[in-house]
């Protein structure tokens, strides 16, 4: 099957969102969590987290303020901090209902049934059911003018995990932790590893590790 | 386990890159395929592609120009158009492989075995093997001055899939379609799925589609 721009552009909205949406594989799913500067908390499903660098160790995430992310983007451009926490299959349901629009009054953790977790005097709650999960600030903001969406980038302040699914040699066994990806906008599913693959170079066949 | 940022800052630099990554979480695996201005083929795999609007139908990649990935942005600079190419099972070897520091008047389709295919006259390789995958063109490149990486936009402009993958609701069965995920720098996974959930409302309890 093969479509075009025009097909693209006389589609359904919905449908065109669930497709496109699609098309961005399987994602990294998280929920951050921030908190008002009146104390309220708040937390939102995210899946367009990506990796920046490690040195210093920073990330992205696209915010799109028309949505249920709004608040989110709000406290963290009012007080600088925000947590990012991986979802396990024990918790993604929960996680999902946070992109329901509740009132800017209503604490998610309340509304679907997950317990904050605070960390020193940082101001964001992260979620204790989380197994792997840190504490960020918000480095820099860049708007997309192209689609009026916004680029926040976070450094890792502190991160917590579960040691025993370290390797030697610094991954993560998220598999190990009960991390869950996401496909489209609603589809959630667990992994199951074909291979560690050795550092490639030419001319030399590749090892499984 | 917790670690801050002193003990991140005192890392061994593959250790910490190794332990970093990882906490990108489940990570959209791609090829990406570009040719120079005097028609030289490359081919490089990403895992920091994400979703950034339906409509018009754009993404995000990150390109560090230290990497592999430096011929595919001289490329995407030059002439503006890259193809996307989602990766299964049956080339995921390929794919990592497609990593090594290459010459650059080595084509990666020849060096790892992937076979290059052509849409209409865009100066750009699709993957045959590959079974989503899309042309995109350059729509802008913001320069992250905090650690000297490269945000590039691209447009879905001509999308191929099977047809059979896709939900009457436009959504993509990316798992029938083969499509694999990628954890840490080298970790790579089918999956298996949880549920869809209904659209997320307040006091509305979440079905499984």
């Amino acid at each position: 099957m093969n479509i075009g721009k025009e097909q693209l552009a006389n589609m359904d909205q919905r449908e065109r969102a669930a497709f496109i949406n699609s098309l961005g594989g399987f994602k990294s799913l998280v929920l951050i969590g921030t908190q008002s500067i009146n104390g309220q908390s708040n937390l939102a499903v995210f899946s367009s987290l990506f990796h920046l660098g490690a040195n210093p160790p920073l990330f992205g995430i696209i915010v799109r303020p028309d949505k249920s992310e709004r608040h989110t983007f709000e406290n963290i451009q009012s007080n600088g901090f925000f947590s990012v926490n991986q979802v396990t299959e024990f918790f993604y349901e929960q996680a999902h209902q946070t992109s329901a629009r509740y009132a800017r009054e209503v604490s998610e953790f309340d509304a679907v049934g997950l317990t904050p977790e605070f960390w020193n005097d940082y101001p964001a709650p992260l979620v204790k059911e989380s197994r792997v999960k840190w504490m960020a600030q918000c480095r820099e903001v860049i708007d997309l003018k192209i689609n009026d969406t916004h680029l926040v980038i976070g450094e890792m302040l502190e991160i917590s995990y579960p040691e025993d699914c370290q390797s030697p040699d610094g991954w993560l066994d998220l598999e190990k932790a009960g991390t869950v990806t996401v496909s489209g906008l609603d589809s959630y599913h667990v992994t199951s590893q074909l291979a560690r693959l050795s550092y490639a170079k030419p001319d030399q066949p590749l090892k499984k590790l």
